[in-house]
């Protein structure tokens, strides 16, 4: 598979498919696996479990069945902490990629117990998949790190306290190390585990992926402060709203674009220093990754 | 270690320094550690881990630090589901064990994301616990199982529904098997797992597992239905404010009360039974189980 949209297409039903199959066999109340369907089918890029497949493919390996496993498994943990970030309590967001929010279908109640559904079910995925047992058990301690209170919950509770007071920028790439990075991390050092990579190679997907996930926030940041509510499927001016301090409130437009550029430059060399180990790699897809991020 | 008294008095504090060392090393946030560490530190019977541990002495094992590990792990996810329980949108509690919940001092978000941390700590916990890897995958998966959507989740959801109309006593004991069930089930197989039982004396502690966790629902819905706010440290007559199926409600005082007896006694045939198959078990810390559960 030569072509990065082919492998997107041929992809994403397959990640899918996992996500719906574990979850309509492994969910025993009828109301609750509704709600964690909504999520899951309300679709998105399905960004973390493509670049997990997407570094397999650039050690030209054919991704198996516990391939899909773990990438459904960064998803449905993804989608968990949309749905509980869209609560009332939280950003209080009642759109999300266009559609109402699950606590806005569902109400609040099934909407918090269909995250913490999730996110249980993500874990039993993994513990299920069809691993040999010690890269298993690295890969659910690698999850758990970079979903919880050492990554992704510690940084939803620095976004929250962030909201009160002025970040510095230290401050700010901090919270957004954990909040959207540590998943992102995981997804590149999963894949190259899984791809079976030596430490030396491992450990530099770990430092694009700090470059990928940085520049992937500072977009973020710029499409919230420039774009309208119908090109992005959910509220915008939010984070203005909140008095959040970001990319472009710290930096200025010009500056953000200027740190978004420099991140996807560091990004690139990254991929040339994973080439110079193995002669295998092809950084094709996963420069496809930092090429969607360039401002259009 | 002979009696009881010194059995619980000796492992709660080991149970606590485990969750408390766990929760300081490995929250990246303060706020958050501050709210997780604030119901970890509410106390409570400690019924789940104390039951773990209670296996392995009733097979004359001395605790090592994974089994600790692997207690610790289950009190933080019984913790994680009561502070998710509390909020507002679920059953809206302001007092838990005679303390503020920890929506009431920390706040909604932090609420949510403090149980959040705790759900996947546990499982971090797991992961990293000195266990050799294909036990604890294997205990991985019966607590993902256990916690999740084919247990304590949907056992959640399945309450919350049953707030709205009448459920027969059939479908009241499904709900607790899964809420309360599952997890005190998960106790007494990672018990028998940890003290390398044989299948058969696995299955047969799951079969008291069932008695065990019905006799402590029944007592439960007894007690909320009779006692008083001081006596329990939290709001009572709850069950009856949300017209949800109850024990009581279903079988009247003394019909709950002789369900209660019943499955006590099972309890107990069923510790013969496993006496029978091993000559080394002791019953007496599990039979002690039961014996707190009869009426006073």
């Amino acid at each position: 598979m030569e072509d990065f949209t082919s492998f997107r297409k041929q992809s994403l039903p397959l990640i899918e498919k996992e996500m719906e199959d574990f979850i309509n066999q492994y969910t025993a109340n009828e109301q609750l696996k509704e709600a964690m369907l909504y999520s899951i089918r309300a679709g998105g890029k399905r960004f973390r479990p493509l670049l997990v497949l997407a570094v397999l493919h650039s050690f030209d390996r054919h991704p198996q069945t516990h391939d899909y496993q773990i990438a459904a498994a960064l998803e449905m943990i993804h989608t968990y902490s949309l749905i509980h970030d869209d609560l009332p309590a939280m950003d209080d967001d009642d759109l999300r990629r266009g559609k109402p929010t699950n606590h806005k279908v569902f109400g609040e109640a099934h909407a918090i117990l269909a995250g913490d559904g999730l996110l249980t079910a993500a874990f039993q995925l993994a513990a299920l998949s069809r691993i040999q047992s010690d890269q298993k058990v690295l890969l659910i301690q690698l999850l758990s790190k970079a979903a919880g209170t050492q990554g992704m919950v510690a940084g939803q509770a620095g976004d929250l306290q962030g909201e009160k007071r002025s970040l510095t920028l230290a401050e700010l790439a901090n919270v957004h190390e954990k909040k959207t990075g540590a998943l992102i991390e995981f997804a590149l050092l999963a894949g190259g585990i899984l791809a079976e990579q030596p430490e030396e190679v491992v450990d530099l997907l770990g430092i694009f992926a700090k470059h990928l996930g940085l520049a992937f926030q500072i977009k973020d940041d710029l499409l919230d402060a420039t774009s309208s509510e119908a090109e992005l499927g959910k509220q915008v001016g939010r984070d203005e709203a909140l008095n959040k301090s970001t990319y472009p409130s710290l930096l200025g437009l010009d500056g953000a674009k200027a740190a978004l550029a420099e991140q996807l430059t560091l990004g690139t060399k990254t991929l040339g220093s994973v080439k110079e180990i193995s002669s295998e790699f092809q950084p094709a897809f996963l420069q496809e990754f930092l090429n969607q991020l360039h401002l259009s």
